[in-house]
């Protein structure tokens, strides 16, 4: 654990960051179990009544918390299609593989089930994460590229979907080719349309 | 909270389904937090000194209790591909519709992050549910159905990954005929080959 000094959160967006920070460090360490105002204040050098002056509740601060984290994915587009869809997977492959980002997620999505608020949120920040790609896809629908009739929605699922699966669920290895790999396989489909 | 009757644990295989199934409960009610030997003999009526005589900790328990609970999805094997994928996937995608299997998932799979022994059984449980698609793959692969470069493992992850996604992770709905879409989208990719 780290020692942080002790400064009144009114300094700002610096002591607000640290704030967010540390409600972050609790629940990669500790899960929802181990997540409240007192935990999350003791991390950060601040008081319970100070964090309740500036989020009425945990889940409130872990709504901040996990937003100011998650939000940007590279804004990319190229007009190449492939290889943005390989750029933008690639970064989230890459943060899949890091820490604590998969661990924050799995606890995360098991709060989910428990609170309907978190699991809102859950799925307001899986949408955020998801219009890059569907932005991608949709210019490429414009420019006659994909068939009109693929449903978008379906295409980033199975873009994006194998990734959280394999960290989370299978528990194997991501290797370096495989954002290149899922790409080519969903386009083949998309560009050729669907056989039924 | 469900009355049970007080029964020595020995009698057999009616106790000990009795105890695996207080597990899950106890599993989907309250997660890993309140996962112990204890709380789960509570539910089932029967003492932790019992429970301790035939697992030698919580996650042998709980290993035992999400083995017997997942192991089956349904064996098909039509000689149709596309059918047969279609009723495996439609039968998972029931389990995540229900209760309590998706709950139990995402207990599990925050758990794992934290307990690698937890983490190589999660492996270990998802490794066997691909196995019957993995199965039907490679009996097309040697028809000739399939081109022979198509890599099996990655187009499991691409047929079962939006299942959990959807559901664990974006919130969404799953309509009936998400597992005929996928099937299709994943099929005419690697009937056809991928295009480099």
């Amino acid at each position: 654990m780290t020692e942080v000094a002790r400064e009144p959160l009114g300094r700002g967006k610096h002591a607000r960051r640290r704030v967010l920070e540390a409600a972050l460090e609790v629940l990669a360490a500790d899960g929802m179990p181990g997540f409240s105002m007192e935990s999350v204040a003791r991390r950060a050098g601040a008081s319970k009544a100070t964090l309740y002056r500036h989020w009425s509740s945990p889940s409130a601060l872990l709504v901040d918390a996990m937003d100011a984290q998650f939000r940007p994915l590279p804004e990319v587009d190229t007009g190449d299609l492939r290889a943005d869809l390989v750029t933008l997977l690639t970064a989230f492959a890459s943060a899949l593989s890091g820490s604590p980002f998969p661990t924050l997620m799995a606890a995360f999505t098991d709060a989910a089930e428990r609170d309907p608020a978190l699991g809102d949120l859950h799925a307001e920040l899986t949408r955020r994460r998801r219009e890059p790609l569907l932005r991608l896809l949709a210019e490429a629908v414009e420019r006659g590229e994909l068939v009109g009739d693929t449903d978008p929605e379906l295409v980033v699922d199975l873009l994006a979907a194998p990734f959280f699966y394999r960290r989370l669920i299978a528990h194997q290895e991501m290797p370096a080719d495989m954002p290149a790999a899922v790409v080519d396989l969903v386009l083949a489909s998309v560009r050729l349309g669907t056989p039924r």
